[in-house]
């Protein structure tokens, strides 16, 4: 092989010779010359295909590796700027040791913020790191100072106006000093002579990061909201057969009451009657049948139309600017699929798939079949025209005031279709939140996040026990998936009432109301179903609920005094009060030595603000256990005492040492969210102690 | 926030929706329906950013994520081409689970392969799916019998000549069943319609992965080789002063003989007189002085030049050729560096930093300094020039038969140079091997692989502690790094001599042999100093050598009968005569109950040929303890005995289960090498058992 390839090469030397020096001028004047590598740069998600995410107020720590050949000091800084502006704001980056870097960077404005890294070789630093290794080795330095002159010289050269004039004063009072070899040498070595230089570096030869980072920020409700779904046709109480928006309006303190943020109504859009399922999913409606908001279409109109027996459009905005005064904001239901009545089935044809025999494809999992419902074909020749009309559904209601959209099913849509509608919709209205409701395998929700989705419905109501929930809550919170993924921890919804919350009554639903809203900043219930503890389904095994909403209007008795509203909304004024719980990138399970007890604590992002909670997962019996606390991750000093405080039962108890005692009864309340206060005074706390 | 933001928007709206047309638009026929996503394709180093490694005869195993939205089947290829070749060849994937993929492919000539992903939905395979599901609950399917055929009319009209031929075929076959809906079901569903259809998809809605990935062949060499360094001028064993080129050829077979690959010699250039250093690096040589071999250039030539010395250029081709037919390959030093005598000096001042007062820059690291070396400086405007020229010293030595180089400190020189420097060589010249000699920051010497060395020196001499090791090469072989850096362990060097190797005698000798040579499938001696215990350093605390062989001529008796030359020769007959120890892929540690005692095994990448080492990393005692073997990784049944048969005393033992109990014995042999045989025979495997 060898002597082959020797034998082919000397023949090609010219050729090659030729294309050599063709590579090398390709390495233009500076080119060549970048010498400082930049790597791994954190946060970056997927190689930076994807932006990271975060929320205005927030300080983005950024880390990157730097390092240059040789030995000469390098300098480096954190570019960043928000979308609209056309300069960057330079972060000098500090050194972490073992060629790590860091700064960081403050996201005041909604949209995209734009970040790097630019690094290079500091000649000057380098020169006076030098000098004074040179002056204590007692070395002759009359060279070096000339040289330190003439890197002066240099940058006075190419420096900005108001630089050159101070360079043409520290060159002054370097001429100055030219009689005294002590003086020049301590001028040069000043700090503030290196300041100067630091700033006029000849950024020909500084390298860029070759990934242009972004991050989307967010408004601060993209990572902590209280959700409450409710369906407006079941909001009445009196013989009316069927709620209207001023009905819900009429529901709008109790939900305030209970500290939720978010009002999320499923489609209020107009329903379809050709195959309009009847109660309990009976395929076979009668004229009685209300049927499934989410079968979207009738001759009164589409997606951008009322139903109307819920009210008109003023009654709508009317309820939109009600919420608002009592601190709710409405969210609409974006299922983009219809009704066969919907009028885009006559007016655009080309949007949905024909059958040979002429018929309009509807909705199918072979051998599962849903009449009453014509997927949107985003395969069709059509399909620019399609999007455009999806995006002006979403006009339409952000016209009308609406800025948070749960999105139905979106895993059976393009993720290019999605990229490009929040993409579009976030570069005009960067406030918009839009929540992913996919339910389907795992990195196909996690991809719905990457391509644009601000909060995702999760695993939640499927994890009960101890190691689920650790592993899965881990996997969220510790891992990159933290970085783009925001988890909504839905207790229930109308389609999932979980079989643990069909067996084990009101110490469950206390249970996993605790934990949606204390494991996730974003949680949501659907209710009144779930503060009235309603637990039976449609059959054994299934997780339908019996005489569902989807299909009926049903009539709630909200005052019932077993009720577990006063119990939530303590829960939602805890965490209102406690940033801690306002994120989840301070999560931390603890362990503790009983398999029912769940322990873990959250953080603030400042550490100033902690709570620990402990929560019994069986709805039978009382726990107790011995809780492990990682006493360093917490900033509890192991020598002194520290207080927890239940939040719930307002019982106050001092702890030392990581190992505590706990006992929870879930037949009273089978959670405990302890405020940690690490500065528990001591003796030698008070002035008078000294 | 919102209701401004909202009023800025509504202003907006005309503009905005003309750029919504726009993007909707750019979304081109194709573009807006690649419905698979591709992600976490691996081996994929830094997001695509650098290539990975292997060695011609490799199979590499590629895997990503493929998914679509909805419920449609999928199918995916890994594409790969060697960079001669313009079409791809493409390898179906098959599915793991959890929308994980595989496929692979083997490279089988040096170069760069290209590989990358398409993934697209099967539409037919889709509608066979379900028609199966549909005929299992009995629907009816006539219509669904058209919409198969459909797509075959469709498939037709886009196929191949050849596909359409089969196509056609398939088609009257099918009309031909007209009159037999259950003929016509048989044919649409059966495997080879399927696979027809499966070759001709309409692939401008087939998406690909956006980063052309690439992996670099080399040769096996590159992975699988053991260097043995030595001075050529300390060939001599007679009275003549200065060894030549002719003395190494009467040394090459006794290099041979202990079984290395590579005969590195340090540089052979001319070398200078200004500044020449004496004995134990003395600044001040006589007339006497041999000086430094890394000092180089002089009156006669630079680094196209040979030490007159040493003999002439038909000596060192002939020693080039004599090494061959022993299978040995003589390795070259790049020093990119002058004494201040080179020719360079007089010929190109501009490829040297020039000092104030007109002198040129001589190498330092304030406060030390080298009078006797000018550095290259990188920096200068004159760099193409430089690089060029350099580019042409290797060329030379191409030109002579020279296929290995070991680079003196290259991380003093730019990376973006060895980027393009080893680029451009191997572009011609696949076959060359660089071996990096930088030991610096961990960073840094990964970088330098990353830009394109073959092979790298390592921390491995000071790593010496049962934890160190496992540490160490469990990061070097168990993460990233393993897919770009390849270790060459060297037990000593002429500027390292360990502590560690300058107490404890023989014993430390022979077991940082085997450690090098076992834990690396590429490691290296510096001779005869290492096989002859040579272990006097400068000064106590100094990893130099007293009388160091960098600045005189040493005469070594390599006849003497304590020589480790037999144990060399012994432990690289082992390395040639199993797989196992020809990489590092597959290296595990596996847990012993005393911490001087380190275990570990290495299999081949079939697993095929395994090998478990135990060393005794003290020189003093006698130790003994039980090995906890992972037998489930080992592919060993624990309820089967198994043979471990010491190939160093040719011991044979027969264990059963993990714990197994073994006792090394410094003053005999510090190290065990059992090779591994699961297959070992019972009654039962024995014909006349039955």
């Amino acid at each position: 092989m060898k002597r082959s390839t020797r034998k082919d090469a000397s023949r090609n030397v010219p050729a090659k010779q030729a294309s050599r020096e063709k590579q090398v001028a390709s390495h233009a004047l500076g080119e060549g010359r970048l010498r400082v590598a930049i790597e791994h740069v954190e946060p970056e998600l997927d190689g930076g295909r994807y932006p990271v995410k975060r929320v205005v107020g927030d300080t983005i720590i950024v880390e990157a590796d730097l390092f240059a050949d040789g030995h000469d000091m390098i300098r480096g800084v954190l570019r960043s700027r928000h979308e609209s502006q056309d300069h960057w704001l330079n972060t000098p980056l500090r050194p972490l040791g073992n060629d790590r870097w860091q700064a960081s960077f403050n996201v005041t404005e909604l949209g995209q913020y734009h970040y790097g890294i630019v690094g290079w070789v500091d000649h000057f630093a380098t020169w006076q790191r030098d000098m004074r290794k040179r002056l204590s080795a007692h070395q002759d330095v009359t060279v070096e100072m000339l040289i330190g002159k003439q890197l002066i010289e240099q940058a006075a050269g190419r420096a900005s106006e108001a630089l050159r004039r101070r360079l043409k004063d520290l060159q002054a009072m370097l001429s100055r000093c030219d009689s005294s070899p002590q003086a020049l040498l301590h001028l040069l070595l000043e700090e503030e002579t290196e300041e100067i230089m630091a700033d006029c570096v000849d950024h020909r030869l500084s390298s860029s990061y070759d990934r242009d980072l972004i991050v989307v920020v967010d408004r601060p409700q993209a990572r902590f909201s209280a959700w409450y779904e409710m369906f407006p046709r079941s909001t009445t109480d009196d013989e009316q057969p069927h709620g209207t928006f001023k009905d819900c309006e009429s529901r709008l303190s109790y939900i305030a009451e209970m500290g939720f943020d978010v009002l999320y109504l499923p489609p209020i859009h107009p329903i379809g009657e050709t195959h309009r399922k009847g109660r309990n999913n009976n395929p076979r409606g009668d004229s009685a049948s209300v049927g499934s908001p989410w079968a979207i279409g009738s001759r009164t109109g589409g997606h951008t139309a009322i139903h109307s027996e819920l009210g008109s459009l003023d009654d709508f905005t009317q309820l939109v600017a009600a919420a608002h005064t009592k601190g709710l904001e409405i969210a609409l239901d974006l299922a983009f699929q219809c009704s066969p009545d919907h009028p885009y089935v006559t007016e655009h044809p080309e949007w949905f798939k024909t059958r040979p025999d002429g018929t309009i494809q509807f909705a199918e999992n072979p051998p599962k079949q849903y009449q009453d419902i014509f997927p949107l074909h985003f395969e069709t020749d059509a399909y620019p025209g399609l999007w455009k009309e999806l995006r002006e559904v979403v006009q339409y209601w952000i016209d009308h005031g609406i800025r948070i959209f749960r999105v139905d099913n979106p895993h059976t849509k393009p993720f290019l279709f999605w990229k490009w509608l929040i993409g579009d919709v976030k570069a005009s209205y960067p406030e918009t939140i839009f929540l992913a409701e996919a339910f389907t395998r795992p990195k196909v929700m996690y991809h719905l996040a990457k391509v644009g989705f601000t909060q995702s419905y999760t695993y939640f109501a499927w994890r009960n026990s101890k190691p689920e929930l650790t592993d899965y809550f881990t996997e969220l919170t510790a891992s990159s998936v933290r970085e783009y993924f925001r988890p909504n921890l839905w207790t229930n919804t109308p389609d999932i009432l979980t079989e643990h919350l069909q067996h084990g009554g009101r110490p469950v639903f206390m249970a996993r109301l605790a934990l949606a809203a204390t494991l996730g900043s974003s949680y949501g219930i659907y209710g009144p179903a779930f503060e009235l503890y309603e637990n039976r389904p449609q059959k054994p095994g299934s997780e339908e609920y019996l005489d569902s909403e989807k299909y009926e209007v049903r009539r709630w008795d909200i005052s019932r005094p077993d009720s577990l509203k006063e119990f939530i909304g303590l829960i939602n004024r805890i965490r209102r009060e406690n940033p801690a719980l306002q994120s989840d990138g301070r999560l931390q399970f603890h362990p503790i030595d009983n398999d029912y007890l769940l322990a873990y604590s959250k953080q603030s992002s400042d550490g100033s603000n902690m709570i620990l909670i402990v929560v019994n997962l069986s709805p039978h019996h009382v726990h107790s256990g011995w809780l492990e606390l990682d006493l360093a991750t917490l900033g509890i000093q192991a020598n002194r005492p520290f207080q927890v405080h239940d939040l719930l039962t307002h019982a106050y108890y001092v702890w030392q040492g990581p190992r505590n005692y706990v006992q929870l009864d879930p037949h009273s309340v089978p959670v405990q969210i302890f405020a940690v206060r690490r500065d528990l005074r001591r003796e030698e706390d008070f002035d008078y102690y000294l």
